[in-house]
């Protein structure tokens, strides 16, 4: 089975993405696999380069080009448990490089939704070195993640939690739901 | 206040905009505007005339044509009683439209989200003369919203309902989120 996990930036995609991690089950990062490019080319980890790494990336592979270099990286996760979960991906095309890539295996979607002004007052809290100061940075931020496709995906999911509370409740139907998918097709943690 | 209801086919969409109408406020329908300009131009009402006239419309008016026919009915509903329902919103930048056209107004969107299966067995069930008969078509009509954008709705959406458990618990839902709008911002029904 492989669990694609997604969710607009502040939305707590991370929180799903621990709960199988704590579970025994890794993840592979999209975002991990432009950065590792990113050090593989000789270039500094500064928020410029690995854009600039991104954009090379889909020149040279293609728009599903992330997709495409985590597939090994997935097939590691399914012989070892057989269970992958990604974390990162961005479009209905990706989804559609891993089915490409394991037809025979069940892909799951998992969304987390939370209302844009809750997740702008999350991210502006948090003040991770890239997270939005501004309205104004967070709207370009999200249309970032927009123009890939994200919204397609998170339309799609066949799970979807909504984020809107407290961090406690947030928490439990996590973990629901993570049990309720690891349930209903067991790996091998 | 603009209130966009926004949701994949078969995803329970019509019960929200249902509830507002239920509660005096009517909703001005994207769809109807199309029919409507159907039959203007003097063609008969079949699937495949109301698809050519939704083209020839984002020809003749750009990409938001139908969003632009639909101000007018929206500036009535919004003098008449203060709060303007609009269903089937595809894209954000049919909401960038509304927003272009009334900017001191509060928007808000409201989506629902339904997983694929279950909008599918939904829309079988349903069978009315456009809906999929098989998961081919299903697939096809889905794309067809989210090439237009419908994602980016969902997930910028201010109000999310999760419409995957019975009916009497989605209604429940839906008139309690509909409560808390109309509490919010009271229109004058």
């Amino acid at each position: 089975m492989i669990i694609i996990v997604t969710g607009m930036p502040g939305s707590g995609k991370s929180k799903i993405v621990k709960e199988f991690e704590r579970r025994g089950f890794p993840s592979v990062s999209m975002g991990d696999i432009v950065r590792e490019e990113t050090v593989k080319r000789g270039l500094e980890l500064t928020k410029e380069n690995v854009a600039k790494v991104s954009i090379r990336l889909r020149q040279e592979l293609g728009q599903n080009a992330v997709a495409k270099l985590a597939v090994e990286k997935v097939r590691a996760l399914l012989k070892n448990s057989g269970v992958a979960v990604i974390d990162g991906v961005r479009s209905l095309d990706e989804v559609g490089t891993f089915r490409g890539a394991f037809p025979d295996e069940r892909i799951v979607i998992v969304a987390v939704h939370t209302p844009p002004k809750q997740r702008f007052e999350r991210l502006r809290a948090r003040g991770r070195h890239d997270d939005p100061k501004t309205w104004e940075d967070f709207e370009e931020r999200d249309w970032k993640e927009l123009r890939f496709g994200i919204g397609g995906v998170i339309a799609m999911a066949d799970y979807m939690i909504i984020n809107d509370g407290s961090r406690e409740e947030y928490e439990k139907k996590v973990g629901e739901i993570v049990e309720l998918i690891l349930t209903s097709n067991p790996g091998r943690a």
